[in-house]
């Protein structure tokens, strides 16, 4: 195979993120939602995912249940496997950016640094970093599989916000308080946010829905 | 936050692939690459890319480029390391199929069970298996990276042709020989397998172009 063809257009290189956001008619996006178990994170992403691909938006969800059996099936709780688990989804969010897409990651993601790799990994304004907060008194009457129970019956150990620490945001674009928004208005306003970084696009669809 | 809501229609679910497949016009897909260092499977890949982006495909590309130094930086080309890049890249391109799109893997993917997995991780009519074939002499020749040379030199160990072992297709879709063909023809040839499994819309697209 000749590796060289200057009149083949194509092997002039892959197909840019550029390109990309050109056809979608938005920039491409890392949304990343951090916060305790049963904080309400999963029911964010999916109604954002929802929101967003009704507006023609190129989106992807990334949680637990998409990564956890398969890519990170190798990986347990321990300190080490939750900064890999994160680390690879990180990566995968890097990656979906790259193929222009707005990256929805709700993932516990106790720990500040795994965060701020994950920050790190797309432009500084392709990053939003969303604190879903929920008192954990909350979180564990929700308790919706029953973990924080198990945690404290000692059936699961390095249970966040039990036995291991959540590090809250210090800084994040956005905080949630679902301990007083319902599910809808905290869709909403993420939403929002992403929308108004997504720019005009999404923000006239959002109008034109309202 | 509410976790029963049973008016909002996004808590119903996640976007489907269905759903995104009916946006695309197009079915999601696999196409994996294999083949030995220096085959053309990665100057094949950038070539369909290209192709099936400018018919509109919602096309993806992964090779060891974008996830050598990422997803898969800790690891190394052990038999062990090599199963495990090979597993980390066959979860994210299932993943991406759930997205809906089209991803194209370039990878050596020596071993015949790690590309059976790859294969088994989406339904049957979505993975295109295609031998990159080229007499192991003519890769030594090539040698672009001087790879060869390094192996037979005993600077690199472990190296696929050399003194790790190719495991060829058994049955793959596609077997593209790449020391008969130029790259236009077998861009042309891997195009044509996918445009065909792709349906009506990118082979219409496809007789336009000619």
């Amino acid at each position: 195979m000749s590796r060289v063809s200057p009149n083949v257009h194509w092997e002039l290189g892959a197909v840019t993120r550029a390109q990309r956001e050109e056809r979608n008619q938005h920039p491409a996006l890392v949304v990343w939602l951090t916060g305790l178990s049963a904080s309400g994170k999963s029911t964010i992403a999916t109604g954002l995912e929802q929101r967003l691909f009704a507006d023609g938006v190129n989106v992807a969800r990334l949680d637990g249940d998409n990564v956890r059996h398969g890519l990170c099936g190798d990986l347990g709780f321990s300190h080490e496997d939750r900064t890999e688990n994160i680390r690879r989804v990180a990566e995968v969010a890097a990656l979906l950016h790259e193929l222009g897409h707005v990256a929805i990651c709700a993932f516990i993601s106790p720990y500040r640094s795994d965060r701020e790799l994950a920050r790190s990994l797309v432009p500084p304004d392709r990053f939003i970093e969303v604190y879903v907060k929920c008192a954990l008194s909350v979180c564990e009457e929700r308790d919706p599989k029953g973990l924080y129970r198990r945690a404290h019956a000692g059936e699961i150990r390095g249970f966040t916000g039990v036995d291991d620490a959540y590090e809250e945001p210090l800084d994040p674009e956005l905080v949630v308080d679902t301990a007083t928004l319902d599910a809808t208005r905290a869709v909403q306003a993420v939403y929002e946010t992403v929308a108004a970084r997504l720019g005009a696009k999404a923000s006239a669809q959002a109008r034109a829905a309202d």
